[in-house]
């Protein structure tokens, strides 16, 4: 695919979010990865260090308008624009690209639910079939042999991955599965809204989008493969005064007869070999802070007070392996690099 | 029972703490209580200010310690000792003082729990039989002719106002009541912690003592005796970064053929003539900082996307109506004043 | 001036905004002041608990567009709007009003100083020499009998109260004077700007408007009242992740033969009687924290390891005492109220 | 030294403080660096991810008490023990190891100064005169050949850095050098102390140690060493709610004829070619969000308003580029590795 032997040379549509940043950030010093087009439209013209100047030392190309990227010289694309915008964008680009979308435009394999969620026909329904659902623990085969990865939402990703295997092994009920989100400002972007500034965040907390947001259907589409029925969930995200970082805390029932050191076997069964999810001890709960800055995802299991109950406690940097990190884990699978490659990073703390 | 008319001659024991503090900052310039005593005993012989500077310019008693506070001269005190302490020191107090204690030790009516969730035999068991528990909205009539009444705790005043009505007039059922509850930091006291510095708090989230926090019984006590039957809840805290608020998000089960618009028309029927507590219009969910240094609960009502069950999100400042602002509300009415002296301030926000 | 005895019927222009919200916040039960009109262009015909819901609960008029005030039955106004469109405004105001500005567009005294900060001429110069700068404690005696007050930003309140006693009693050099200023994000108003962001202010400290900051004239003009003589400051302001508070740290030389416990005597001795300023004792500094929602100015002293030097620090809410608190002061002067009343508050910890 | 090439057999003696962990962090997956022994007396016998669960996931040895280890098949050690401690320490160590010693201890070259401002006389005089200070920008050539190095504080790593080369040109004057400098909370470590809980730094900030903070004499020692004569500055430190970063504004006056577009080139000539260090185009200036988790320094230059002065903005992390990436680099000279070895991660914003 490429003219050096693992090199990926990569554009990144939509540099100047802060997707665009952490991808910058974790393949900065990637032996493989070769940054070769930035585009931001606002900011063509201008260096990276003039919109992220964290990453003003690094070699980059500058920014550029999407319309004068030449894909000839490019084998991979990170597309990171706003949602609905994506659809017609990806469709132009040419076949021998590689590609992963960290939008929404192609995660809801039903073009009705997609039309219904996001207010309007989907716009490459073709394409749309063409797409992998990116949750790279779920989809692993899947997503190898792809051209187009729809990355995961960040909130699907931190509620579906500890539901996942205990619905395939039928170690819960499909019903009353409730998902209580909290989560830090990133995973909004870093689009101007009153309710982002600093003064409208800080020290408070509130819940927002509740029993209509769109992740909701993304989360019950993935969920109901694993069970193979339709599932439905509550799901509640929460915005908190932090960076990064997101916490699920879910109640499920126990199927019959199942208990919640069951559950835990179940994951922790499902997840003893992947380098990044860890299923943590009785009487361990994780926290945001544990993850900040890798792609890890911690998860925690309790028995509930109520009886036939457990509570999961998942948790993840929804930069990472919320959006950014993913994202380049998935685009290993599609290049053939080393699944890992770009990712070892040891989470920050404090 | 005081010599001027309308003066509450008052004692603070515990008043080193941030609950303290708090009681200060609420009554520095009441008109009708008087500060005659404050304790600490490791700060005895100190003034108020060198241990809360923000408080250096009140007129205040200096510090003594507890045993060094005669109470010939006191009508009222309010006891913000450490849980397991206070008991005996209550016990020890004359008759003729009306009694608040912020503390848990009077709490829960069921001495049995008492000494399964707080490790030893009740140390003044008769005194408990007359304790009232001060959810000021709920045992109003009780608490007005009460000697000693036990300030609920912080979680169990934001979960328990929104869901008594509910269980009074069998709105929502019984079963699979699930509280997720969000704090900050001053929940926890100003006692010295590793987990509570700054740097252990900061940029994160945890969840903590899950299936297994104190307030879980003090919970199912009062919604017990609102719904006339046993109940049990899932119960979980979260510890988050900022200083003051409580949000707890809270699934429930709807009765057959009920729906979340009745459960929000109990509520308002229940609290509509309340100073503190508001039900919020269909569509609206509150916030902690809308509360922030009031005595106010604020309360939002929605349908939940699992049909027959809803989720209310009710919210406070756990320094004021979770702990000091409630002590105030039901000292008022220990003592004859008017209801919500000293508890108009408006909410601070930003 | 009122038909009622002590009823200053109040009008507040640019309500919207979170020194108009801290307005409403500190008057929303004062006895003497009755707010009748609230204007907020973009939320004409919206009441106030749609723009800021912790104000949900009070008894006031909904915000109207400032054309649809009629100033027949107001006796006071606050004008809150943005610099540069208050000049004309307050122009066309009649004249039995009572007029605190909390604008900049007053305060420059120096016409060619205003045009060369603010990029235009002023438009209303006649007016200007009317306007009376509005630092509480140093003009009061000019702001008693005034009609239009040009109440002062944040920064000069922090800086110009600790410097006036120091340069008007010469205990200080007029030179090498540097002001080192840390401020939350509150100054910047509410205003839709990508650096207000929480994700681009949480978690670090900058300095901004180096060498070129708008205060700087106005401390100038304040510093060279008190000492009779040019003063030109060193003046560079930090935004840091806190919604309220400003520190300043003050750098001067004193006067051969003056030490520090001079100057700290010197500003004991001026602010002795001063309800809001208080001097620290001999090693104490103040805290933001400690002066959180009420109208206190905090300064501590110290001699510096520099011979011949001084240290002082001096911190206030930049939305209270740096704003809407000094503006009801003034207005207090202004209608002969009680200099304190509606400014009482308690500061609030944690 | 070690009987695999290129593989430095490490000890971290006190491991369990935030550079400890900040040293792992950076060290997890080193190719040269193989992390043979941890200790933390408080902790012996845990797991890493038992005192860190963000590091939980690494392959590292248990902690161990410092008498426990066997430094036969050690080649570097790491310390990062309490100041005070460490002196008898390192004296007992092998002489065969080389050392970065993170403590204060071996840090002040005056012995006398060392009594003065740590209460002691030095336990370990000999070994002070072998000791380096490890600012490795400045004495790099005495680092590669020394035995043990002193890393420098965080405050004096910032500090300095600016300052040396134009004292050492002589762009500046040596007289009222005014550092303000502001820090996040982990300069302070892991220790229990009230003023450190977040419920005491959150939403606010203040001076402490005015005139008298321990890293004054350290910088002055390194200042004067640059300025070849005595130099004494004023130095402020103030604490601010971030767990991470640095920032000194330093004000200064210019030498004759000298102006800041002169500093400015004399900075950037100096650090020209400096992996870790970078000066500011003009009319940039440096946040410390741009640096968080890098060993990355940024310094910033202005021109004063007071004629004849300049203003300079430096930032860092303060546990990465003011501890442990310093403490690494010092290492990589010590050891002869590369010296970014281990040191490239970009920094992490938001």
């Amino acid at each position: 695919m490429s003219t050096k032997p693992n090199t990926i040379r990569t554009a990144i549509l939509g540099a100047s979010g802060y997707t665009g940043a952490e991808l910058l950030r974790l393949l900065a010093h990637h032996p493989s990865y070769e940054i070769r087009a930035l585009t931001g439209d606002r900011y063509a013209g201008k260096a990276v260090g003039e919109v992220f100047p964290h990453l003003a030392g690094l070699d980059l190309p500058p920014l550029v308008k999407i319309d004068d990227v030449n894909y000839d010289g490019i084998d991979a694309v990170f597309c990171g624009l706003p949602h609905g915008t994506t659809q017609e964008v990806i469709q132009a680009l040419p076949d021998h690209l590689k590609i992963v979308d960290l939008s929404a435009d192609f995660r809801l394999e039903d073009l009705d639910a997609y039309a219904e969620w996001y207010g309007h026909p989907h716009r490459a329904p073709e394409l749309q079939t063409q797409a992998v659902y990116g949750l790279t623990e779920v989809h692993r085969d899947a997503i190898r042999t792809a051209r187009l990865v729809a990355n995961p939402g960040c909130y699907p990703t931190t509620a579906v991955l500890p539901l996942v295997p205990l619905l395939r092994d039928g170690v819960i009920s499909t019903e009353d599965i409730i998902i209580d989100a909290k989560s830090g400002v990133t995973g909004a972007g870093r689009a101007l809204r009153e309710s982002m500034l600093f003064a409208e965040v800080g020290e408070g907390i509130h819940a927002y989008g509740v029993a209509a947001h769109r992740h909701a259907p993304e989360i019950e589409q993935e969920l109901g493969k694993a069970a193979d029925a339709p599932v439905r969930v509550a799901f509640t995200p929460h915005l908190m005064p932090m960076n990064r970082g997101i916490l699920a805390t879910i109640y499920v029932r126990l199927a019959d007869g199942r208990t919640a050191e069951d559950a835990r076997a179940a994951l922790a069964n499902q997840y003893a070999d992947e380098p990044f999810v860890r299923v943590l001890p009785d009487g361990a709960m994780p926290a945001t802070r544990h993850v900040r800055g890798s792609n890890h995802c911690l998860i925690g299991v309790a028995a509930d007070r109520l009886p036939g109950r457990a509570i999961l406690v998942s948790v993840l940097d929804n930069l990472v392996k919320g959006a950014s990190g993913q994202a380049i884990h998935n685009m290993n699978l599609l290049t053939g690099l080393d699944e890992t490659s770009g990712l070892e990073q040891a989470p920050m703390f404090p």
